[in-house]
């Protein structure tokens, strides 16, 4: 993979991404609020926890910390924006760039996850981040050094993110939109990413201890910078502003099925495995847990309430089957 | 540390700890079910799911497991036997004894988490654990080699375990009673060992991501060899037998009081800090998990239900406030 050095102008370009993820955020929080429906009939809103971390901590920083909790159409939904900087680059974050470990940098981005009361919608993901490490980045004040070797050229820049869907009960009306419209989101960018960020994800967000995957995927990609800086960015705004068009149909048209006690508990045993997948295996909810992240923040991706039981199997041939036989399986779906 | 050499016959020997951990298992689970009651007034009973993993997959062995779900008393209570062997000691089981490394090992022990319905009584963990490394474990056979240089002179044996209490509500009373059942337990073995293993257990059950104990502690160690295969053994065996004593004189002090909504509440808040040190944080999970062990066994300390919600405060001077300020601390409790 080609690393570009952006020519860039270091603080006009992060004034400008962080314009563009604070308008995200904020287009988000606000559809999902007119799907919540008037506060006059039960509709929830978001609460706004704008947050600061001084130097002195690793991490430095601020982040508007978006989260509606209890409402009628979502029980929790977490959207976080942050904007860290810290003088050495996690060794988490450099596996595939050792000239970087221990290099100032500077982060930010959007993460959500929407879980919602129906066990007939489905659990949604979908973050996009930007990272610059070396000279220029935000913590080289701090440091001082350029580990990049790049000196006076600017930092070196890259991107990750990606959406990915967890229904409880699946529909393959469901899964085809969601794929559509990811692929849709970076066809203009090359034909050959969505096959590789699909199956990316596939590979990402798959249960090693009960070999399964978390959901029916989506895309994801990380170290992402071969299309130059500003395609690159491009790619990644794209993929945010597909967002609301990939979940909200489905939203839509699940959020009034009808359902009973037994979806109920399937749906809590099933957000069981969203912990066990969070907490177990994603590297950033892990990584940030460990080395001192903020805590609430991280953990906006818990769902409100999951259950345990001990090999609970599902009656063959019914709903719940299913979603472990056809859904929770790697699968082309377009 | 001194490692000893046992001189014990291998066969004889592990046949008489299997006999002694089948036993504690067994009158565990009977004192449990008693304290459920009679199956006509709506007492639970324990499941009994014998297993066993044939060779051809990393670990081999049988085992117990007694799951009780949705009972009167206790809403989740698992209690696993389990003996295992493998080729290779896996590293993070060696790191005081990197002479072990990859060496053919054998363990066994028993693991149990209940978990009550009452907020009001507390979870309570405990483990006891015999490992075996080196020629003459059960995985010499398949191996052949010995890593640990000792050929000729049978494995290398330690034990590991202990208890520890989390409660919802905090009674000193009743942490007082635990920590001396421990302190008694490990008094004939010698004076300093409950202080040690007392330390132990607050450096280990802590949730480093919260700055927050798991709850009131107990005792906790590892590796331990030190009086010899015999004394250890029986220090072991000591703590094994002390676990009934040590926890249901508080559950019966407890499971009647009275309680609502609120307590209910703070109760699956709470243990959602108990998923949290154990998917995030406990060794032994953690590690389980990523390495192919038995998943249904692992997570039988997963609790029925547990919730998440954000920066949760509680009001200044409530018993919730309380269990934070005063309970959730190293504390000397004797």
């Amino acid at each position: 993979m080609t690393i570009q050095k952006p020519t860039f102008n270091t603080a006009d370009t992060v004034a400008r991404v962080r314009g563009y993820l604070e308008g995200l955020q904020a287009r988000i929080i606000s559809a999902l609020e007119d799907i919540e429906g008037p506060q006059s009939q039960g509709g929830a809103r978001f609460r706004s926890d704008a947050w600061r971390r001084e130097s002195g901590s690793a991490l430095q920083g601020d982040g508007i910390t978006r989260i509606l909790e209890g409402g009628r159409v979502f029980e929790r939904a977490g959207c976080g924006f942050s904007h860290v900087s810290g003088p050495r680059l996690p060794p988490s974050a450099t596996q595939h760039r050792p000239e970087l470990a221990g290099a100032p940098f500077e982060a930010m981005g959007v993460s959500l996850v929407f879980h919602p009361r129906n066990p007939y919608v489905p659990t949604v993901h979908m973050n996009v981040r930007m990272i610059a490490a070396g000279t220029g980045a935000a913590g080289t004040g701090a440091a001082g050094t350029d580990a990049a070797g790049q000196a006076g050229q600017g930092p070196i820049c890259w991107f990750g993110g990606g959406m990915d869907l967890t229904p409880y009960y699946g529909f393959d009306e469901d899964a085809v939109h969601f794929h559509r419209a990811c692929r849709d989101a970076l066809a203009p960018f090359g034909e050959g990413l969505y096959p590789r960020f699909k199956t990316w994800c596939d590979e990402y967000f798959y249960l090693k201890h009960r070999n399964e995957q978390r959901g029916v995927g989506g895309i994801f990609f990380d170290d992402f910078a071969e299309l130059g800086f500003e395609q690159s960015l491009a790619m990644t705004q794209s993929v945010g502003d597909a967002f609301l068009g990939a979940y909200l149909p489905i939203v839509q048209r699940r959020m009034h099925m009808g359902h009973g006690e037994r979806e109920r508990e399937f749906q809590l045993y099933r957000r069981g495995r969203y912990v066990e997948f969070n907490l177990v295996w994603d590297r950033g909810t892990h990584f940030g847990l460990q080395s001192g992240g903020r805590t609430e923040s991280i953990l906006l991706s818990m769902p409100p309430l999951a259950a345990w039981s001990y090999q609970r199997e599902p009656q063959p041939g019914s709903p719940e089957a299913l979603l472990t036989e056809r859904f929770l399986q790697r699968r082309d779906w377009i």
